[in-house]
């Protein structure tokens, strides 16, 4: 056996659910409303941020998490906000955030005067779901073209989301999908999740979507 | 620590290894072509597959990975091939295949007379990459939709593909996309990898794609 390389991940998730709960109730004590955003590579994620930070009347951060690279921050510093980028690459490309990074984060980067922490996990369907980050609420972003099939495929991250915002539906005029059986697949996993539909390209459907945050904040 | 839930997850990365290169010896003795197909959720995976069959007068499987549901199988059946559904589900939710539930898939299936059997990944752009199935040919689907930055920021699923199929471009007169971009991006983390743009629901640019599989069989 002694070429036989052995990886051992511990993993303690009660651990880190512990770290959860100890930074919401510090971003709680601050006033700082956080919000975890997951969803696939490519379902709109940054650009979503991008469109509420323009449309927000909010002091605003970003916590960044990428395997590798800074290019979202980059975007997002752009628009004169504060960004944190944390890179799995180094630890293993590891495909999620956990709550320990996040709180690394926020106590290096600092939070006094924010109302909104955005944390923006890594572009994946199923590992960040099973990490609970220290936010107050998780959103799940899907575009309409990644399929109607995607909440029954990948329920985990639907049933966390409390919030769900199927984005990119200026493309639906060129796309053979049905929005309402988008919905009805994800309401089939999580009754409770709120729906709303959006474009970060034109900005349809922004209101409900800035009325959750405004009232977190 | 009594009431701390550890769990212990071992990997013996090499033992995958080996039952990869073992199960990829077994089917290139039985002259079976094997693809194993990744790619993010919604990248148009199975509308790949579902096109192949279609053009290519070849005698095809296909083992389909997914988390929960047989949606993708049973998309496939409908073309009259033999498919095999692996739910990672009932084992944590993986997000990854691995060479020993594909040996054991087909060893299950058989493979007796075939000429291509596809491993269809579960769309993540993470995970898969990280584990050598036992495929003779290692394929990414990207869709145009994803944006054109997605090879810098999850390069190790670009590094460990022979080719990339750069999907769904029958959207990009609906898109702010360089697929420029996308090829210089991708060429910048596997300067080997070979570029096709495909279109699924056209039809477009499927012939330099069935010439490498009809190579391969």
């Amino acid at each position: 056996m002694a070429d036989v390389k052995i990886r051992v991940l511990q993993k303690i998730l009660n651990a880190n659910d512990q770290v959860a709960a100890g930074l919401r109730a510090e971003l709680t004590a601050a006033k700082v409303f956080s919000v975890n955003l997951m969803g696939s590579p490519g379902s709109g994620k940054t650009a979503i941020i991008e469109e509420t930070v323009r449309r927000l009347n909010k002091k605003i951060a970003v916590i960044e998490g990428d395997i590798q690279t800074s290019l979202d921050a980059q975007r997002l510093q752009k628009l004169g906000i504060k960004t944190y980028q944390i890179n799995t690459g180094p630890f293993g490309g590891d495909c999620h955030l956990e709550a320990a990074w996040i709180r690394s984060a926020v106590a290096e980067m600092g939070v006094r005067g924010l109302d909104l922490l955005f944390i923006e996990n890594i572009g994946n369907l199923v590992c960040p779901a099973e990490f609970d980050t220290g936010a107050h609420l998780n959103v799940l972003a899907l575009s309409v073209t990644e399929g109607e099939d995607k909440p029954l495929k990948y329920p985990l991250a639907f049933r966390v989301a409390a919030v769900c915002l199927v984005s990119k539906i200026d493309l639906l005029p060129h796309l053979k999908i049905d929005v309402e059986k988008i919905r009805a697949n994800i309401l089939q996993v999580n009754p409770q999740c709120r729906i709303m539909e959006i474009s970060a390209l034109t900005g349809q459907g922004f209101e409900p979507w800035l009325e959750v945050l405004i009232s977190g904040c």
